[in-house]
């Protein structure tokens, strides 16, 4: 296998969720899963994570059906990373019931050599310690993109103030966005955030899309209009990483590219919602892909 | 002064309006008020409404100064209808605390003679006995947009569907389009208003823009990114007001037009938030309209 373009971190998860209509237990899940199943439409992504002794062979197969590159795939003595959660009826609020750690506690990612010259790199929601250890090995990035949560912001804030300083793009939520800059608009938010480094941040709203911002201004990024979400996990995960999964095959980075490369996220994020898990995306092929980024321009375009 | 090309009928009242950080009594509302404020950046259009014999004529100067047609303005003895509410510490929600009908219950929209070949018309949220009543007198209307709430899908729902089954656009939020159809995506909604007649269907998001369905298709036209919000009442009034008077000057009602009207109709909203009542209307200029629909536009182009 060639050396991957981009290499993706995150965790990996079996996760239990229950939504108003249905209950799953024992699903793959975790950030990098649904970045590295995302990314895989464009690229053949490198994947850094961990998993324990529990996790089963027909996940990793999983992976390997998407043409996941695995060498930076740790197995550990203990149990896998595991997330437990219930959505409220209208699917906007979720409770997390449980979070085991597992073997995600004590992980040091240390990436394989055929990952050192990656290009594009995403940092996915952990540990800014993490993030900043897998930054470190990377040998010469030109686009890391790095996620955070609310989490991380409260406990570790001087690490993630590194990673950010550190990064091309950063990507959070809009809540998220004003916990960690204390500004109550959006656009003072995002102003205070590109002021602490990356050259874009790309803000997630959910059934609302994502806007970008940049030094060129904002551009905003409707959210594929859908009849029916079954399970909203993963979400932001797999538009990440179709963003960086396109980024990579075209190799491009500049505002236009990654305009596109948000179109494609959007709509690749659009058929994960569908299902839960990777269950839709096992059965997604490029052609339904490119059909509705097409539905979607049309959506978009104020001259006929 | 030459017959207005566009007729808007609706409410004109005195609000009475308590924001987070502000209270202010006394100020000029009602759809009527905005719609045309709104209407006037791109024709001069004809008002139908009421007001009571203690109706400032303060309000009257205000209207002629945006070039508002008053010969559908009638006087009743009595009070203007009269609005009271508050606003959540978000904005997302309000209460209404009290409306007094005032002249507004006897109301009977008498058109001039002067209105009856407007090929364009506003039919403003109002009792859609009251909207039919104005319909008839249109002699040959080109472009209907009717407005509408939930009150009168909960009271009045045969009269609806009348004013739904002979207009060319239907405008409502979000819920109410819940409401009306009991269908729970926006998707189904739509889909079900359209087979109630009108050709096109116009979903209000409020602070997420809106959404224009037609059997050509959908259209997502997200709302102007703002620093801060005054007071968003009036706001769709507004929104649809602008849509109407860009159609009007134009005399285009295809859906490229509609898409471009749209866009205006965000800007020109997304001033009017900016301050109580018609404040920042009354000091808009069409040149700073066309700048924040080109820096809207830019936000909205995926090919730079």
């Amino acid at each position: 296998m060639s050396n991957p373009s981009l290499v993706i971190v995150g965790s990996i998860g079996i996760d239990h969720i229950e939504t108003p209509s249905e209950k799953r237990g024992g699903i793959l899940g975790g950030s990098a899963s649904y970045a590295c199943a995302a990314a895989s439409y464009f690229t053949s992504p490198g994947m850094v994570g961990v998993v324990g002794d529990d996790f089963p062979q027909a996940f990793l197969d999983l992976y390997q059906s998407f043409d996941v590159n695995l060498d930076g795939l740790q197995r550990a003595k203990g149990r896998t990373f595991s997330w437990t959660g219930v959505y409220e009826e209208n699917m906007d609020n979720r409770s997390t019931l449980e979070t085991v750690l597992g073997v995600f506690e004590n992980f040091e990612p240390k990436l394989p050599e055929s990952y050192l010259d990656a290009p594009y790199v995403f940092l996915g929601n952990m540990h800014p310690g993490l993030q900043l250890h897998v930054l470190d090995q990377i040998r010469a990035p030109k686009f890391v993109l790095a996620d955070t949560m609310d989490l991380w912001i409260n406990i570790t804030r001087g690490e993630l103030e590194q990673v950010i300083g550190r990064v091309h793009m950063l990507t959070l939520n809009e809540s998220e966005a004003r916990l960690l800059t204390d500004r109550h608009t959006l656009l003072d938010a995002a102003d205070a955030l590109l002021k602490m480094g990356p050259d874009h941040v790309l803000i997630k709203k959910g059934e609302h899309g994502s806007m970008l911002f940049s030094r060129q201004g904002a551009f905003i990024q409707p959210a594929f209009p859908l009849g029916r979400v079954t399970d909203p996990t993963g979400a932001g995960d797999t538009f990440a990483g179709a963003v960086m999964g396109y980024l990579a095959e075209h190799d491009a980075c500049d505002e236009a590219a990654i305009r596109r490369a948000m179109v494609h996220g959007s709509v690749v994020a659009s058929f994960g919602v569908e299902a839960f898990t990777l269950d839709r995306l096992q059965s997604l092929r490029k052609p339904e892909i490119d059909r509705r980024v097409e539905d979607l321009l049309g959506m978009m375009r104020v001259d006929l």
